[in-house]
């Protein structure tokens, strides 16, 4: 006798689940109060979930839910999770529920994360950029049951997730293609959605939640806030990076430092006569402080990651600089956000927490696993990129007639970070992380090799015009200021270093200290920035001082 | 008087078109004969327009119809193709229909483009991978104009493209989200769609084709085709590189080497008793010759770029193998494939024309201009990868406290071409073209320092453990054998870089030459695949030799 092999094993999984919930659904819709039941009906042990935690959005209703289930019932889960975001994301590990974890970020989690590893109440599958956790959904994370929120759904079931579609497409593309269960919590019940962002074919069950998903304003950075330091170092990498190397396309990492030179653009950067020569293609979410440079007429196009609370009204004023729908609303993507930044920008600018006497970074610090999102991604330098463009060509070694391009990735920090703590080390904290977790290897979130430029409120450091270690090593001392690292470097080194183009100073660049004041800034308060948007920016209430 | 700008300019000028076609469009539906007065309405002189090419699936007959336009109405076109296959994709540029070229991959045109960009009968933009093209359609080459194929439109106009997405929804979003408009070729308007694959939101305009797209069978490769010397490379790399490495999920390239492996892993593979131990995870195009394996219970999951012609009904019967829909038919997607190839796969594995002695390999060859396709990226070490598994660790470098793993290249070439020709050469064709077409950079597929292995029927280089150019070179002219390139090589070196590892021999890895035989292979014919597949493969007429 031939045992015949299923080949439907994952269907008839659905199949069954589905059917076991059938009492608790009308169709594909469940009733709120159900919730537990549903999940306890709907997730079995061992299963691979994706919860729906972008950075921003969170799928809230679900996750409160999925804490409750009888953990007799359902337990061990692996979690797969952009974002570790909320309590209730590691209590599933404290009560059981799940018991591996593979992620890409844990910002305000990050302490928990790195205690509970410690204690073993979380096995840590591996930490990600989002782009490479979003890959694995479709080769070896492939789900079982995915956790998703929407803004409104249609009685048919289609979703429109709006200005905050982040990763809401792709996740639900890996289950609903695999006989996994989309299950969804939508904001709203309508008769008919304003545009379709998923459609209703993909979708298994849609339940109406208690309360809008969660929703935080990350990207708003309040001007009142930057230092001139700051706006001095915005100008250097104006004159030094943007300018030098006739930058067109850019992804701006999170902070105050690039916020300020997105205000300083149509003010210092106008001076210059830069407007129209640089910057006009961004990947981006839709941060306030762009507002003035696009106002001024600075900014072809931005493609944005997800939203921005309060953004709402201007980017549906603007739909010839941001991608809006036929509906009138921002569509955004994350997975194809993160492509854009990794593959057709010409340079990544961020901070970070360390770097070290390599020019190595992270976020990672002693006791806390934070995670790197995107960076890693955005902040390397694609050797598959086989298109040129005259930044990327001008990093191109000379002397090789098969050499190519690079991307720039630039690090921006003060020598001193805000806890007092030199950000030049020798060693990251990173590497006592690695041990303390058992991870394969440090978490690094850029490497040193990916590292083209690190600039500092003491200069401009050329890391890719090095041709040795120890040469990148007294680039990085020549603009770590009094940092223990910074001390080593010495006038003759700064000298020859300087001589060579390797490292700038503001007045190499022809940028005057003196200059770097707060009124240079486009926009010094966010009530400033209401105004440049003729009103249509609506900061959230935390970041209202005024009336 | 202050001028009031218009933030609106491309939802005005698309707005305007649409009424300019107006008399020719019912809704959003148009008459099939009326396909070249709606093109000449609805495109404007140097327009972006992407015309879906995917390799396999062809807007063919939106294709034939731009070039038949009124040149003095519709001129001057910058095209983004990502595969540039039919004749009329260059006729459009010898009557000046279009003048600006961005593309991927030219295969069958590679001789005629390589000509017209030397009589300046076409501008080459850049050649790019896809998904570098992909992501570029949301930053600096935003289109105004889509012209895509679906298989079936329901009357509100949403699209079902079934089993050969492929890069359809990404081009599509990038347009339906800025105001470009999206025209759609329907095989079939019907009532209702088997599933939604693009929202009717997201199409302006949909019209019947006369006849279907085109579509070609390009991963089906006859086994009768498959040589000994393959079968001897493909023990080897099973030896050598699968099980050495413990590889678990891998992207094949196209042809007769890989599908050797493919082959030879339910015999060969069997026999090392890898099955359940290696590979079970693949991105790949649904080629036949996996069925075999697929059959014997080697492989957990296969996600897709596109489909493949006469595997239809395969497919459907094994979705837990594939990615499939509700309505039981695969659902491709080229851009998350490439991510995935990218970013989520051990190893990629493919072929080339050229290698140099460095390591550079390349398909462009004189006089052809094919460009790379999806090999660039998949085939590259992707910096920003933060995940950990056994076979990327396993090429970490010893004795680095902050190093960390590698994804595995592999070229497998015999040393002479099916043009006689050697494989190993001392420069690069592309280095000649590189001038004659005046392209930034020498068009080199895969680089040396991404390229970890080259196998040949000599055996195997293990390139990632050298530690110099000069011992890079001699273990590639270990392995080159009676090539200029191999005659360098001498007995001692040889014997020194297999002592040390660089360098394995079919007998240094347990390969027997005398067993690589055509009956090691699962199937000798496609007719043996059919039988494999209980008669659900389907091979298209021109691979049918049987009845």
């Amino acid at each position: 006798m031939t045992e015949v092999k299923s080949w439907t094993t994952r269907r008839d999984a659905k199949r069954e689940r589905l059917a076991h919930a059938g009492s608790l659904l009308d169709g594909k819709f469940a009733q709120t109060e159900d919730v537990v039941a549903l999940l306890e009906h709907l997730i079995k042990p061992g299963d691979k979930v994706v919860l729906e935690g972008d950075n921003q959005k969170q799928a809230s209703f679900l996750s409160q839910a999925l804490v409750r289930v009888d953990q007799a019932r359902v337990h061990d889960l692996h979690m797969i999770m952009s974002s570790v975001s909320r309590p209730e994301h590691l209590d599933l590990f404290e009560k059981g529920i799940a018991k591996k974890l593979d992620f890409s970020f844990a910002g305000p989690q990050s302490t928990r994360i790195s205690q509970m590893i410690s204690d073993h109440k979380l096995e840590v599958g591996d930490i990600h950029t989002y782009l490479e956790l979003f890959a694995r959904l479709f080769i070896d994370l492939i789900p079982n049951v995915v956790l998703v929120a929407a803004d409104k759904v249609d009685r048919d079931g289609n979703l429109y997730t709006g200005f905050n579609t982040e990763e809401t497409p792709t996740i639900v593309e890996a289950a609903a293609f695999k006989d996994g269960i989309v299950i969804v919590q939508a904001n709203e019940i309508v008769d008919k959605v304003p545009r379709v962002d998923i459609p209703a074919d993909w979708v298994d069950v849609v339940i109406p939640a208690d309360e809008p998903y969660q929703l935080e304003a990350l990207f708003t950075r309040d001007p009142q806030n930057i230092t001139e330091l700051q706006i001095l170092m915005g100008m250097m990498a104006i004159r030094g990076i943007y300018e030098k190397h006739n930058v067109q396309s850019v992804n701006h990492g999170i902070g105050f430092n690039t916020a300020a030179i997105e205000l300083l653009l149509p003010t210092y950067g106008e001076k210059l006569g830069l407007k129209g020569k640089i910057v006009p293609n961004w990947e981006l979410n839709p941060t306030p402080t762009l507002i003035p440079a696009i106002e001024s007429g600075w900014v072809k196009s931005i493609h944005s990651f997800g939203g921005e609370v309060g953004m709402e009204k201007y980017i549906a004023a603007r739909p010839d600089v941001f991608f809006v729908g036929p509906d009138g609303t921002m569509r955004s993507n994350r997975a194809l956000g993160q492509v854009a930044g990794q593959y057709a920008v010409d340079m990544f600018i961020g901070s970070t927490l360390q770097i070290d006497q390599f020019g190595n970074s992270s976020t990672v610090t002693s006791g806390r696993l934070s995670g790197f999102g995107g960076a890693p991604n955005m902040g390397s330098n694609p050797t598959g990129r086989r298109h040129s463009t005259p930044a990327w060509q001008s990093l191109r070694p000379a002397g090789d007639p098969l050499g190519k391009g690079q991307k720039l990735v630039v690090q921006m920090v003060e020598t001193f970070g805000a806890n007092k703590k030199p950000v030049f080390v020798d060693h990251l904290d990173a590497e006592e992380v690695q041990k303390e977790a058992g991870l394969a290897n440090v978490p690094v979130m850029i490497y040193s090799e990916d590292t083209t430029h690190i600039v500092t409120e003491e200069g401009i450091a050329y890391l890719y015009k090095t041709d040795s270690m120890a040469e990148r090593k007294a680039a990085i001392e020549a603009i770590a200021g009094v940092t223990p690292m910074g001390l080593r470097s010495n006038a003759q080194q700064l000298a020859d270093l300087r001589a060579r183009g390797i490292v700038a100073l503001p007045e190499d660049l022809g940028v005057k200290r003196g200059q770097a004041k707060r009124s240079l800034l486009a926009a010094q308060s966010l009530q400033d920035i209401v105004e440049w948007s003729k009103g249509l920016y609506n900061p959230p209430a935390k970041f209202r001082s005024w009336s």
